[in-house]
């Protein structure tokens, strides 16, 4: 029930962009060392959140990453759902799951749980990571 | 960020548990075939649960599981703990939290999310899930 580390390193990646100042980029290897992650895995990491929209990356010498929106307008479960896919706390949730009850009990239960926990992800935007950035 | 297959199952065996009739057993087979279970993995959980105190298991011929405690005594949080160990939605709550800023917007975040859920998974119980058994 865990967030997986390549989500973990997606959020600190995109908390790195958000410090930038307005109109400037980042390289891989400045977010790798800034967030101690190890720079292949980031290098897929930022691949993944340029595809989905959320970054906007830049070849050459002088090329790298900055945020293709606002802070404020990327959420936890932008970056989290670009990384690993939709968020399902349990089978139940999923088309798979195996109970035969269209009222059971404990399919609601994951439901609520999944609907609250996304809720929160979705409202938790990095508007406020701004100029929190780690030393 | 997925309930493990081990714990949904380890909730399905209880809930079964939940509803036989006082003083009543049941075998592996049994829980197994209800609950739509490979025997093998139940029998590794079912230990895991024994050995955790929520069940109690009978050896010999006429053998099996009952729940150790009232099922409105047995919480969804201990029997996914006594499967998986403590719940940590992110690195952030537990020991090895790479962020250096005490006052941490993002071990805040996680810390919280993290406490609702366990407090969520604490108040449900296997009291609501009498008489509510799959057919």
């Amino acid at each position: 029930m865990k967030l997986s580390r390549k989500s973990d390193y997606a959020l600190r990646a995109v908390w790195h962009l958000t410090n930038l100042p307005t109109g400037k980029l980042s390289s891989i290897s400045v977010i790798a060392e800034d967030q101690s992650v190890p720079r292949e895995f980031l290098a897929k990491i930022l691949k993944d959140l340029s595809r989905s929209g959320l970054l906007v990356s830049y070849q050459g010498v002088n090329g790298g990453y900055r945020l293709a929106r606002a802070p404020r307008d990327i959420s936890f479960l932008d970056v989290i759902e670009a990384i690993d896919g939709p968020i399902h706390l349990n089978l139940c949730t999923e088309d798979n799951c195996p109970c035969e009850d269209d009222n059971c009990y404990f399919c609601k239960f994951w439901e609520t749980q999944e609907n609250n926990f996304k809720k929160a992800l979705s409202k938790q935007n990095f508007g406020k990571y701004k100029q929190r950035a780690r030393k």
